[in-house]
């Protein structure tokens, strides 16, 4: 029985960095070599990044992808790894030259899986499922493949996959079985949601009983604007036992030796036509035995918090930023945001502002310089009273609008210390209030990434008791624990004053927003009835708040906003 | 041969206030009935509005839709309409009782149309073929259908399609010569574009003749967040002439008499499985004749300019604000915005507040007066100094923070105007600005609608020339049109002191953004390979600052963001 040795080499790329991304792929692939390894797979689109968004349309992205991967190929071979077979995604599109830039959106454009060997791009699979829902807008983009390919590795058959192709029962793991292929891989980039380790397990090893074969999933690490990917790679056997795991969020090799029996094709129906693909890769015995071990699963507190950190750091560093800087009120939000920033980014990259107002208790002020203290991150004050006042003294003002105004000027300073010394600035306000509105547009609301955007509020308490249990000096004061939840722009204002506990609120939020159930649902499930009325029209009322962005009338062929979607962090712009 | 009186119901709907829609529906179903039409047809998802964006997850939503259709089949035969066919776009779903939430997305949701009679719901359609290009994104939404309704009417089989059916060849309009039609019923909901009226006319004479059969084209009219629906309802012959049309933008019924030959169906080969559905619908012949006419086209400004104003007119008025503010500098942008509003609002609805600052021009301050009095809207100042004075007493500033403060102080105090007296305040950034980034994010980019958000610089004193050549006073300075664009952000600032030339900017834009070429294509198109190199790094850096709405890093099963899509204009939240 020939023995695989694989690596699966679970890495972070970065969208648009199409000649970083190369070099990440010769890095790993020289590691892969140095243990032995005579197969190394990288994660879906790992030459291109993922998502791209619109950037498929732009046929000079295409291109430089498809051009990429010859490139790659050589350079592999340049460096001496040309024996070693690399599997590695990236962005294709139907034969040369340039498909047309009026052609229709997606056609021709794959979302592709290589074998390089030997300084060649020895095999080629498209993706054959192509995710249309949630955050995945696949049909927009690719035109889905109708063959699996299966290459030949020293005597067995290894079927290539991508992501999606593993989510669905009877598409290209059935296929995989009427091949008699012995190893399946899966190249991914699926994005982290809290608990999808324990879905994906499950399924891998479903799949890896339809194909009657050994799965080896590999996934990306990194943050792409709002998407992060965890990793959790792993390797299964034909009959589901878990083999091989890597933990989350970082980057990681696994390397394992996998036994792998040549199998018979097996006939019946199938939904894909197979291509197979003779390489001359070679098996050789290993001399020792690798086992890639199963890497502990994280508590859910750590899990989101690690997602949190690893999001912040890969938005600020892919886009640049030398540091960030956000209001430090001493209340929960800003508090748990600086713990995160400081975790991603060293405390020498952040910068916490107190922006006290006459409504300012003091255990806000002293809760913001104790957290300060904890942490060592850069601590300022900017009294906010004299340019409230020179507002009020030239307009007439009150109520709600005076509230607003503090926020306001909070948010020009934050802006103005962004324009003058270069910092990204942070938003702090978290999912609950984003949710009800709660929050000053322009104000509060000001800034280029929110660490807490997903986060409600219950679960914003729940991550700062987490963080204070781990090593080291407890980064959250108690008291912002502790203390009712205000926005201080009155005088003693409470959160309560406006909004239901966030006990009772966060479940209503959780099934309107996130499981789309009405009024009569979220009542018959046990909420008060006045109470869903009242903070379902608070959600639906928040929208043009959560947007921001104004939107404005479409007359072009190609407006901003609906009609075109591209990354915000995203290096091609570097090539153009 | 059999006369058929259809009546084309060109009319505005509402995002979600279904019985408004309905009731829209009798009311103009009314009017066919007086004109003696024997059948009346509205426009694609008529009942629910359109787009209904992620609004179709909600079982709660599908279901008042569903619901309000047998209402509307019944409240019809109540006013004495039970003998008018009356064709009607609605949202379906396979089946009651309720679909699953946890159902995969778009599974079993329907882009439907109905033909009721006699207070029944007698014939449905599930639309074949769902765009997911551009603004569209029904792959997420619905479950394409597989079988052409066809409906006889009198002696005559009309068959009922839905919107993008007519974009594409051989599906239900081949299956409608196949199944031996007279006359194919399009209900549409289908966005403005500019020109695009040219390409719909030679579409629905293709597919009319691809049909065999006479096809009656309506569509929706209205503003709906970016989109606008345009109308432009049209009845072409089995030959492919146009025999009615009506105009661009207004609500409006079209009747034109229809002579319809029954004719044998046609064997050969249809993608599409045919339901044929008697009808108690009879024919009586009309007493007289009635010829739809055929409206004449508008120029190019025309059109534009009728888009923006009833883009403007319905996001204020179906999001129910009293009226609109804005800086009116006595530039280009803020002028033709207020010229606009104020054909869209009237002067009353209209507030232009003058914010001078130090740097501001004599000038600048006179041609905002005299478009204010042009116009008769409500203008104000506020001078900005004594704020920006304050910033700068308490921070160190300089250079573009300083610039960037003004902006951002009249944006606060255009907030506060806001939040005190109901306005929405409207950004006047033009397409061009926001497409490299010449604006201050939370500074002139505030508000919450901008009607040049798609609108180029050199389109925006084309606009102006044109609007002033119309009938009445012109509204617009002819000084702002003629002055070299400023920011007025520092002494003799000019806009050509960062940017090129827009009559050279707008092109590559276009180029760049519309057209999704690359450099290399820019260049070969006769562009300054520096300039290209300059443009394309501006609009790329810009991404972040066209969203606004800061990205967070997400870990629910739906974040706000890519997660979760909802129109911002919706009157569901009256039904939660």
């Amino acid at each position: 029985m020939p023995t695989l040795r694989i690596a699966l080499a679970q890495v972070n790329s970065t969208v648009g960095d199409i000649r970083g991304n190369a070099a990440s792929v010769r890095r790993w692939s020289r590691e892969a070599a140095d243990a032995g390894a005579h197969l190394v797979a990288f994660p879906e689109m790992m030459l291109t990044g993922y998502p791209i968004e619109d950037l498929v349309f732009r046929n000079s992205f295409v291109e430089a992808s498809r051009q990429g991967l010859r490139d790659l190929a050589a350079g592999l071979a340049a460096d001496g790894l040309g024996e070693l077979a690399v599997v590695v995604g990236y962005v294709d599109a139907d034969g040369p030259p340039a498909i047309s830039s009026d052609a229709a959106p997606g056609s021709g454009r794959r979302d592709a899986s290589a074998l390089l060997h030997r300084g060649e791009v020895v095999a080629t699979y498209y993706k054959h499922h192509l995710p249309n829902y949630g955050v995945f807008d696949e049909d927009r983009y690719f035109e889905p493949g109708d063959t699996l390919t299966v290459v030949r590795l020293g005597g067995v058959d290894v079927a290539l996959t991508v992501c999606e192709d593993i989510w669905q029962a009877g598409g290209p793991f059935t296929a995989a079985r009427r091949a008699g292929v012995s190893l399946v891989v899966n190249i991914n980039a699926s994005p982290y949601e809290l608990n999808k380790d324990d879905v994906r397990l499950a399924l891998v090893q479903r799949r890896a009983v339809e194909a009657g074969a050994a799965v080896a999933f590999v996934n990306m690490v990194g943050g792409q604007d709002e998407l992060v990917f965890d990793g959790d790679s792993m390797i299964v056997s034909e009959t589901g036992e878990l083999l091989a795991r890597t933990g989350q969020f970082g980057e990681e090799l696994l390397v394992h030796d996998l036994d792998l029996d040549p199998r018979a094709s097996e006939p019946g129906p199938s939904a894909l036509k197979i291509d197979r693909v003779a390489t001359g890769v070679t098996l050789a015995p290993p001399a020792d035995t690798r086992r890639g071990g199963i890497a502990e699963r994280l508590s859910d507190e750590a899990e989101i918090w690690s997602a949190l950190v690893l999001g912040l750091r890969d938005y600020v560093n892919k886009n640049r930023f030398p540091s960030v800087i956000f209001g430090l009120s001493g209340g929960i939000d800003s508090a748990v945001v600086a713990a995160i920033a400081v975790d991603a980014l060293g405390p020498e990259r952040v910068v916490g502002v107190s922006l006290p107002s006459g409504f300012s208790s003091d255990h806000s002020k002293d809760d913001a310089a104790d957290l300060a203290k904890r942490t060592g991150l850069d601590y300022r004050t900017e009294p906010i009273q004299a340019m409230v006042d020179a507002f009020l003294a030239n307009m007439s003002l009150s109520g709600l609008a005076v509230e607003n105004l503090q926020a306001r000027v909070r948010g020009v300073i934050l802006m103005a210390l962004s324009n003058q010394e270069g910092h990204l600035v942070l938003t702090t306000g978290n999912k609950s209030e984003l949710a009800v509105g709660y929050s000053t547009l322009y104000g509060d609301s000001v800034g280029g990434f929110n660490p807490l955007k997903d986060v409600p509020k219950t679960m914003v308490w729940q991550l700062a008791r987490w963080r204070n249990t781990q090593p080291g000096t407890p980064p959250i004061p108690e008291n912002s624990i502790t203390k009712a939840p205000s926005a201080e722009l009155r005088p003693d204002q409470k959160d309560s004053d406006s909004l239901p506990d966030y006990e009772i609120l966060d479940p209503i939020i959780k099934g309107y927003v996130d499981r789309d159930l009405g009024r009569d649902e979220l009542i018959a499930a046990g909420n008060d009835p006045a109470l869903v009325d009242r903070t379902l029209r608070m959600i639906d009322l928040a929208e043009y708040k959560r947007r921001q962005s104004a939107p404005g009338t479409k007359i072009s062929g190609k407006a901003f906003g609906r009609d075109r979607r591209l990354p915000i962090t995203n290096l091609f712009r570097e090539g153009v």
